[in-house]
């Protein structure tokens, strides 16, 4: 069952273009063949493109208060946020009441060894989605401790099932496992303490 | 003392093509006020930087050989990688001869709680600069466990310094930690025990 419990407070257009600025992100790391003088001009376009959306932007404490409105799980992040260029950006189905999972494919930019995951992605992968099963289970909270396993090495290029569970809660404290595999192999396991407190959202 | 272990094989057109796409993925995020029209724009223009990007680009297995040329730190990594718009980028300096560090100052594209550092991000911050230490050190290796405790949150829009060091070398068990402190306090601490193998580079 596919779950979404984010806000939805912008355009289709903002995905878009976080859509393509993941594009750029992706062929500039796998680009090699350019010209200086061609790499420059991509520079030019993207700065230009940079120029304009800063001209038009909020000040930062204006757009905090306008990314953190209502409640659920952010757009913005940058793991599961469709808003944000760094994000895969992962999309969670829910497997039972506790436990929930996304597939996802990662390429270049996210490369750690040769042909592989960087094992920091995969930390970064995880400890959003233990942070979102808490909050598919009912009680979230910051995370305390976070102990990673790397089996084997995560494949860039085939398909990746990041999954979370909520484990246990015990007055504040969040017990919360997951799991990274590739081809029905657990290459990257997670265990996670999380206390249950939030900072305030900005107002 | 600035250090630099960094293979050099690309044009500096390439890196200020990485930093012009840095721009774009903070302006993206931090905007908010445009119209569904403007920011259709803003997408149609980056697609078409992509079109130009991966029409040039070289078949992956090609790239994956020249992207991993030569000795030493890649220049494409999603934490020190100049040629990575996921990148911050962290510049590192040598400390003493097991120690490294690295002072950066984080936006929002990178955001976990309101105005704070994403716990994840902190944790692939922590697991690269742990693996350069270990480079630095003379034996380097594979994440193999990773452990970060959270302290205090870690905050956004100020200097951020990421510490590593080197403590034992036991045949191929490699123990490394780390901190990332802001304003003298630690907000996240990590340990890391490495193997001293590496998967083979494309050739």
């Amino acid at each position: 069952m596919a779950i979404d419990l984010r806000s939805e407070f912008q355009a289709p257009a903002v995905d878009a273009a976080a859509d393509a600025a993941r594009r750029v992100i992706d062929a500039l790391v796998r680009s090699g063949g350019m010209t200086d003088a061609d790499m420059s001009a991509i520079a030019d376009r993207l700065n230009a493109v940079a120029d304009d959306l800063e001209a038009a932007a909020p000040p930062v404490a204006d757009r905090l208060v306008d990314m953190w409105r209502g409640d659920g799980i952010t757009r913005h992040d940058p793991v599961a946020g469709p808003e944000n260029p760094i994000a895969p950006p992962l999309e969670y189905s829910a497997v039972d009441s506790r436990t929930i999972e996304a597939v996802t494919t990662l390429g270049l930019p996210y490369q750690g060894p040769p042909s592989c995951v960087h094992g920091g992605v995969s930390a970064l992968l995880l400890d959003h989605t233990l942070g979102v099963a808490n909050g598919w289970a009912g009680v979230s909270g910051m995370t305390a401790e976070l102990t990673l396993r790397y089996h084997r090495t995560t494949p860039l290029f085939e398909p990746l099932t990041v999954t979370a569970r909520q484990v246990s809660v015990d007055g504040r404290k969040i017990r919360t496992t997951g799991e990274i595999t590739a081809g029905g192999g657990t290459c990257v396991s997670a265990e996670g303490l999380f206390i249950a407190k939030h900072p305030p959202r900005p107002r």
